[in-house]
């Protein structure tokens, strides 16, 4: 490890972050090829089933890879999916050293890209800037490693807690700019999660907009183009399909029974029925389901009742409390339904951030590890 | 002004800053004495009845003050209080220029010092650093132009606006951190302000405690000898005098009627009697009675009842609330009683500053000042 290295490095990370909006399932990953101290091919991974990282970067590197040091921010692959492996296009190419920030999770890779490049000749090294890299995948790592999509709860209060009034009168508390890093957050993930109160009551859509993201236009686009899939929990199917967020396009109904699957087929959408034992949509196995089908990062968005029953059952995995500067009182409804009783039962965080979003603040608070599962 | 003429203010304004635990009634005053750009003489106000910081500043400097220039971080005083006038002290020492940071709000004097420096042709500025001048002195300047304190409410919550569980199991939510930043805010402050509910559940003494103070020894020492006045709010004189808080010290106890005055006072305290149309204690006038009696900061340590009593009259200056990174539960007890109906009635406020306290977060915020009274 040099501090060349690192550099390189934070370089590759920062092309791996252009495909924050599109990459999903696949990881984001970007690399830069290296000789004699002078960059000669970089590249990121854009769209699943488009090139890696790696072969942008070898392209552009041509001849120049012989003898060259690439870095990539996870391992390369070794095994043949919609591309051919990249360790074998990196050994293909000549180069003398590889240097990944991270071990690849995927247990069909886990080690084999590495071992490969290491079986003929080639140097590795592992673990450079790694806390970025897992953090910049953290919900393809989470997924890989536990079969679980990273869960992130957004969620817009009071100074004082509050998030209505007790009549359910509700608006926007928070300002523009809160807006368009929601924005931001729903574009990022495979999936945001609502309930059936939220979309009844706020109309709400749970879509990606192009002129509320404040993102680029590259990026705009490649949002756009990889919208997260919109799913409803909705228990007793009370959401008619002529809501806004049923018109808004193709979405998926999580259910306690498979009641009406034609009619939601019919109309374009998806039934997935996943009761538990009390007759209510099975929340963890609904997860599952949703890693299933290559959910990275899920945005939950929802009301105080699904909030606080996916923060009782210890799956959220991340809280982005967006905060307005104002009291809403006492009578206000709470951030999350989760009664508890005692002292003892409350549950410890550890606040990772707090910043300044236009007039509002966001805190960014993960469930302390000792207590991230209830009892 | 000169950029030099801004860094002896600052320099001033470091001293006055020495007196943030003892001037009061006083302000914070400090002085700098500058000839030939060399500093010749220093001070800052101590206590009330002692010198004032430019006594201090003239004594240090000696001859040297003659054609100097004094920095003084509030306009000279023209008046004879307990000691003589410091403009007369200035004009003696023959002091060739006056920079103030700002005027003095005190009525008696209110531009007569610059006034009386200028007629004998000292050369005089003012203004230079009144920001940072007059929020060092907020709760004096508040005094001299309202006739009341500077009142600021400290508040401890859970990220989900708790502060204590439905049973009222309560407890230090936050860590030391938390709680010697809350001492200082004590020991600045020329009183502390407390009810019943608090004083009777959590056994709260609200006295300033030197080990917790985190001060060095020369401030803990000056915050020890001014102590803030006890204040309890206690409206039907339900607190019995053997409680930890009055064992603690003389205390004033605000009640809604008279009674018992004998017994108060035979046992060290004061009973003050302000009663307000519905037989409850009159907040309004208390303030205004901690004013009388020279209160320059107020500060309301009190349970969701009372500190929602002063939110909803508007009478609050500013909310120090402390935030510990869990959640109480949706059954917790809320920040403030402060039952609001409609989203047009939200209090809206202005964050000054987030920032962590130990393990715990604390958010300076004031009422926006379209809003800072009820309608």
């Amino acid at each position: 490890m040099t501090t060349s290295d690192h550099a390189w490095m934070a370089r590759a990370l920062q092309l791996a972050r252009k495909g924050l909006y599109s990459t999903h399932p696949n990881p984001r990953v970007g690399c830069v090829i290296v000789r004699d101290g002078e960059r000669v091919g970089e590249g990121w991974h854009v769209r699943a089933g488009e090139p890696h990282a790696e072969v942008h970067a070898l392209r552009q590197a041509g001849d120049r890879a012989r003898g060259a040091t690439a870095y990539v921010t996870l391992e390369p692959c070794s095994h043949h999916g919609r591309t051919p492996p990249c360790a074998e296009a990196l050994v293909k190419a000549g180069v003398a050293r590889v240097v990944a920030a991270m071990r690849d999770p995927n247990p069909l890779v886990a080690g084999r890209g590495l071992e490969r490049l290491r079986s003929v000749g080639i140097e590795v090294a592992s673990g450079v800037l790694e806390g970025e890299a897992r953090e910049l995948n953290i919900g393809f790592v989470k997924r890989m490693e536990h079969g679980l999509p990273y869960l992130r709860a957004k969620l817009a209060m009071s100074l004082d807690g509050g998030t209505a009034m007790a009549s359910g009168e509700s608006q926007w508390i928070t300002g523009p700019a809160a807006r368009a890093e929601v924005q931001r957050l729903r574009a990022r993930s495979s999936a945001v999660l609502t309930g059936a109160d939220t979309v009844l009551m706020d109309d709400a859509r749970l879509t990606v907009r192009a002129a509320e993201l404040g993102l680029d236009a590259e990026q705009t686009d490649l949002a756009l183009q990889r919208p997260p899939l919109r799913v409803l929990v909705d228990g007793r199917q009370r959401v008619p399909l002529d809501a806004p967020f049923f018109q808004a396009g193709p979405a998926l109904v999580a259910s306690a029974s498979s009641a009406r699957a034609e009619t939601y087929r019919a109309a374009g959408h998806e039934l997935l029925a996943l009761a538990n034992a009390e007759g209510r949509v099975d929340l963890p196995a609904l997860l599952a389901a949703l890693a299933e089908r290559g959910a990275n990062e899920v945005l939950l968005e929802a009301g105080p009742r699904l909030a606080g029953a996916f923060a009782a059952l210890g799956l959220i995995d991340e809280y982005q409390i967006f905060v307005a500067a104002k009291f809403l009182g006492s009578s206000a409804r709470p951030l999350l339904d989760l009664p508890l009783e005692r002292m003892s039962e409350a549950r410890e965080l550890k606040i990772l951030d707090i910043r300044a979003v236009g007039d509002d603040w966001k805190i960014c608070a993960v469930p302390s590890t000792a207590q991230a599962k209830p009892d």
